[in-house]
């Protein structure tokens, strides 16, 4: 039996209200959920039933748990930044990693958090992904991203857009390679094709608009294929996410945030599912935010949020 | 009555097969077609009749036309790029402006060319943008693209990415938004709600992810929307354009290459429409390349050139 721990995230935003809506959805994917998070919200947004987890609970199939921070987390401000329900995030993830350590959770999905409730808790990571990395003492982790007909990692995250040619270097290209292929395994695709894009317009037409592909990209594809892995490209960036949605290929390495992610929330807004490759976990998030506009309203649309969990499922078979 | 000139491109490429393939579509678009480019490609790739122009010739609605470059340009090289070719797809573009000069021609629908083509024939212009800006002696012009659910004009074009940083200008921007109002304006929209990105992951997240928002875009803006322009942004370029796609917005101003066509050619690979905003005569292209795999296969889809043509009918109007 595999446990799936639900983290709330901020408890101000929509968090709590799509780990509610998506219960019954992930009792139909055979593993048993255990949300993270204060209880206040939980009661506050839904009928459910939970049973309160402790250390000596065994788990049943059909059942819905429920672990608590704690009591100083009821109740958070609704629908703003504060580092009260900062600290309340943290100590959902924290908890959720302890809990995957001592082998009684399987995976982990998680809701949306905000960057500045986090600062305001004096917390020094700018999300999920380098905030798992942190407590799972992963060496280096890649942030993935998963629609049903285009998938793709990123070589860079949050950094200035001018300082990523400088971070292209051949050990970051090694590494995001390395999980673009982890990404394709824990998916089932074999003999994955992967595609890496161009940093510059054109792929920078043959040195014409830059000179990346010239300098780091093409020698470091030549030395993967080398090695026999089927990556290729550098590919134009404007018509590669077209050619990956259409089938070409199964998995994109795109070198920064938005190339990745426009494409990504272009045809997949509601359903794309963010995923953090090289963790010792599964984990798995929507790919929206707190939409603090319409926490506590019953208005947030849980399709990503489920999206996320049956991925998660899938990726702990 | 209305004459649109169409341009074949270079001969070697797909672009005589698409001119040929379109003509009874722009027929029914009301206007008159003038094929400007080499007569072999038109003869061997249809049964067409066409009138050939001459100085004298007086227009009617109905008939095709044709403008010979010149004999010594059949026949081309199929399928690479050819000096020859080059100088034979600048000859249409030359004619093409020439006539517009001359008051014959109304507008201008160009079929790909090939940037090394033009290079090896000693052409230095990287395109079709740059090249008709030159002859018409534009001060500055745009280019921008349209599909039916997405518009939007970029920045910058074709430099490398880690060089946009220091071309966002106040005074780039300007131009720029100036031509997505004149843009709006030529596709009739009224009081049309544009949309600028970021340039930063989240477009900076305050100042966390890079600095161009804080120090060139959002004084820009301040100052835009204080002269009562509908002007907002800068959005994180992730979420944007699907939100121009849903309707938010009537046109985006992209601030780089990438940042633009990936979503246009992602939703509109098939149709997206180049325009070219800033010249005194109206000018479209379709939004692909030459594609030598295909040329004189008869497999080019013209979807994208009769879009093309009928955006030009109705900026034309």
């Amino acid at each position: 039996m595999k446990v799936l721990a639900l983290t709330c995230g901020d408890p101000g935003g929509i968090g709590p209200e799509v780990v509610v809506k998506s219960i019954s959805a992930v009792h139909s994917m055979g593993v048993v959920p255990l949300i993270i998070g204060p209880r206040w919200p939980l009661n506050r947004l839904s009928d459910l039933v939970f049973e309160s987890w402790t250390p000596d609970t065994v788990f049943e199939l059909g059942k819905t748990y429920h672990l608590d921070i704690g009591f100083h987390f009821d109740v958070p401000v609704i629908g703003q930044d504060d580092a009260h329900n900062g600290q309340a995030a943290a100590a959902a993830i924290e908890d959720a990693v302890r809990l995957v350590d001592l082998g009684i959770v399987n995976g982990i999905v998680t809701a949306p958090i905000s960057k500045m409730s986090l600062q305001l808790a004096g917390i020094k990571h700018t999300g999920h992904t380098t905030y798992l990395q942190h407590l799972a003492k992963a060496p280096y982790v890649t942030m993935g991203f998963y629609t049903p007909r285009l998938k793709t990692v990123l070589t860079t995250v949050h950094v200035p857009l001018k300082k990523v040619s400088e971070m292209l270097t051949h050990q970051r290209l090694s590494e995001t390679l390395d999980h673009a292929i982890l990404f394709c395994a824990q998916l089932g695709i074999e003999s994955p094709k992967i595609a890496i894009a161009g940093f510059n317009p054109h792929a920078g037409e043959g040195g014409m608009f830059g000179d990346e592909e010239q300098e780091v990209i093409i020698p470091f594809v030549a030395e993967k294929r080398g090695l026999g892995i089927a990556i290729s490209g550098p590919y134009p960036p404007d018509t590669l996410y077209f050619r990956a949605y259409e089938g070409e290929f199964d998995m994109v390495i795109s070198l920064y945030h938005d190339q990745g992610l426009i494409p990504v929330k272009l045809i997949g807004f509601h359903d794309a599912v963010n995923v953090t490759i090289g963790l010792p976990f599964v984990r798995t998030s929507p790919d929206h935010g707190t939409a603090y506009d319409i926490a506590y309203q019953d208005q947030a649309n849980p399709s990503s949020f489920i999206a996320a969990a049956r991925l998660a499922v899938e990726m702990m078979a």
